[in-house]
């Protein structure tokens, strides 16, 4: 069996964005050898999603202006997490909607997808350093 | 290490729809021959979900509600995304949802499964030919 | 290819309960041996999730607000699959937003975690017995 692990770093300007990261995952599944097995992406802080859609800009908005009426950032005072000093208390529940984590099949040496997937990094808490973990298994 | 990659074909007659797919994804992890691994199924359209709950359908009508209430079909000019000259801006929010993916446990050559745990297609923008991935690596 | 399957017992006093399991977790990677591989943990019922977020108390009540607000317990008469005898048609759903399962990289023989990373059992039905099914694979 063979094994890679790999980190992608994030540190976004605004708060809340989505960068498609295919290429970055796509290079890493080469880069493992691996020609038939399973590749794992996931965020590793509980503010950040990794989730797969389409890159439409449209969509992107769609979905940040669903996610802000399902847990609005304001007002602070609403989530009690927030009175540990934070303000990310609706980003914890964002990126339980969105997931933390996609498993996607390695077939034939390359991520095996259909016409208009995507892999996506979902930040939800940004302008702090962030981390994605890929990990791929197989032969 | 053993692996095996199949497809699962769907073209559904409603916009909406809910199939159970339990029995062929258990005759692919016996085609398999994987006694202990793990198996992926994963919708690759992004307004279609694959995800794990109980074949009742009272239970799927209250799914259908729900997920209409949290992302309405209508008006279809709600969604951004309907710009593009598509009408299923919904579809990709209420998959979001109910999830892209599910990973079984494979175990004594068997999909390892509590009681009611069933594996279910969700369509949810139909009447379009559709994929459904199913990826099992193990020994 | 080494693996290990165990399970995890559960029967919580109340009916909602957000149980940490990532010490029982850990040390089931340890007896795997496995250096390298991915750990599936999930909820064997449909009623209940497996997730990961931060081990902070006011964000799991903020958790339990959320929910109820998207998936009303009662009324009991407002889920048609609660006409099957049952009271937990809010489970569901709200097992549903919380996820059935996690993957998680297992790297130098570790849970391969961010800072804060934590897995939780998310109980949605409880004072019945359920099961937590863990599977490591990998060598």
């Amino acid at each position: 069996m063979k094994s890679l692990t790999e980190h992608l770093f994030f540190r976004t300007e605004s708060r809340r964005e989505f960068i498609n990261i295919t290429p970055e995952v796509e290079d890493l599944v080469e880069k493992s050898g691996v020609k038939e097995g399973l590749c794992l992406v996931n965020a590793m802080h509980i503010t950040a999603s990794v989730f797969i859609n389409d890159d439409e800009s449209g969509l992107h908005d769609d979905f940040e202006e669903w996610l802000e009426g399902l847990a609005p950032h304001e007002p602070i005072s609403k989530y009690r997490h927030n009175r540990t000093g934070e303000d990310n208390g609706d980003a914890h529940l964002k990126r339980t909607i969105m997931g933390r984590e996609v498993v996607v099949a390695v077939t034939g040496g390359k991520l095996d997808f259909g016409p208009w997937e995507q892999i996506f990094y979902g930040e939800f808490d940004g302008r702090r350093k962030k981390r994605v973990l890929v990990k791929i298994i197989g032969e």
